[in-house]
């Protein structure tokens, strides 16, 4: 295996709302070691989304790369990913719901393709967040049903090919996938 | 211990929406090597429901048994389940859903009573499926509240009875109690 | 390490409803062989609260001490913790919706601060149960994704001084931080 082999590596980082899955993703991002850009799919559409964003920009080191792209998820990889890379995607859920929303016929089918189709040949590291939102009573609203079920089916494409994934609970970390967690606290 | 005992056993498989439960419950029915009898509790009651219960069909086995019953769980597994037998029932969660639903006077009580008098004398494999939705924000609707009441005991009771429980995350299965899975991937 | 040091300790227990945890934190601290206090932090506002109440009563030891108070965690804490005692919180989330609905400009913020001032210094046992709301689709109505925010943000902060986290679910205990439950059925 050469060394680029060993760095590559796809990793699906779950958790339910303010569980500690963007502060793992981020130590996970940083104890890299290498060079890391920041895939950020959120748009600051109101003033708490606002004020959220803005929380996790303060938490992350000046040097990081940042793209904020809410739709165009793989193409931005396939631009911004490659040996010797690290590229944290927060996150996964967020996306989908800007998909959805982004009445653009056929467009939602065709961005979940391209992501499916780039994801096994992905270079560098990469790092997934989602929310887990499947846990609670099923929604009577027919496009919550529908947003939780794609957001279930990607998140189990994604672990398929992870070699990592992990579910945070709380602020500590349930390793589903790969091996245990070092080097983070 | 006899074949027949170390054949027999009761499996629970929890999991969100699309977590890969019923994937994992299939796989464990196939691998358990016995004649497959699978009990569903869904009616086709609209076009959403019928298509997933289409898809779930689609990827069953032509051989398993087939047995449709929305209430009567207890009844069905008293007369389908025996040594050297595997049954798989799906879901329980939509069993209690139906029950709440049939307004019948105290159905759903007996119901749960003769599910739980069965439980500790059922022979053979018995794989039981159920949805986790008690882990979102509890429901202002009283009977979405007492719904999840009664979903929770009714897994903690079928969980103590079992030998096996999983959580299924992002198609990965998590071992609550008993040995860790083998034979599936 | 002194023997007061040894019997020192913070254990958060965490659940969906219905998953078995207050049994679980009565059971540790029955195991714990130490003078026991049960602070409930549920009011009976309404005849299925109280009916929740009057069951968890019933389950408890006649020997154990009880101080029913929704808002005033710190004081209590401070009032009831000591070495060789064990103090058992149910339940956090419940606190924080009392501070919610209380409507006392800045009192959620002030019993918040007192809460973190004293986790670091509570000597003794002290066991707390938080309700898992995060796993669920994200709420439309403001407040209670504020509820979600805050009841996330507190099991984290618990969480990391915590000996011991647990999750439970139907019924069975997954440990996510600290040693193996043994003592417990």
């Amino acid at each position: 295996m050469s060394a680029q082999d060993e760095a590559s590596g796809r990793t699906l980082i779950l958790g339910g709302v303010r569980s500690g899955k963007s502060r793992l993703a981020e130590q996970l991002a940083r104890a890299s070691g290498l060079p890391v850009t920041y895939v950020a799919t959120a748009t600051a559409s109101d003033q708490e989304m606002g004020a959220r964003i803005a929380a996790h920009r303060q938490r992350r080191p000046a040097d990081w790369g940042l793209i904020e792209e809410p739709l165009a998820l793989a193409a931005v990889l396939e631009s911004c990913c490659g040996p010797g890379r690290c590229v944290l995607v927060e996150c996964l859920t967020l996306w989908l719901a800007n998909l959805l929303w982004a009445e653009e016929a056929g467009r939602l089918q065709r961005e979940l393709d391209a992501l499916d189709a780039l994801l096994p040949v992905l270079p560098g590291q990469v790092i997934f967040v989602g929310n887990e939102v499947n846990m609670g009573v099923i929604p009577v609203n027919e496009l919550a049903r529908r947003y939780g079920d794609l957001a279930g089916s990607l998140h189990q494409r994604i672990a398929a090919q992870a070699q990592r994934v992990v579910l945070t609970v709380a602020g500590l970390p349930l390793v589903l996938k790969g091996p245990p967690l070092a080097g983070v606290a």
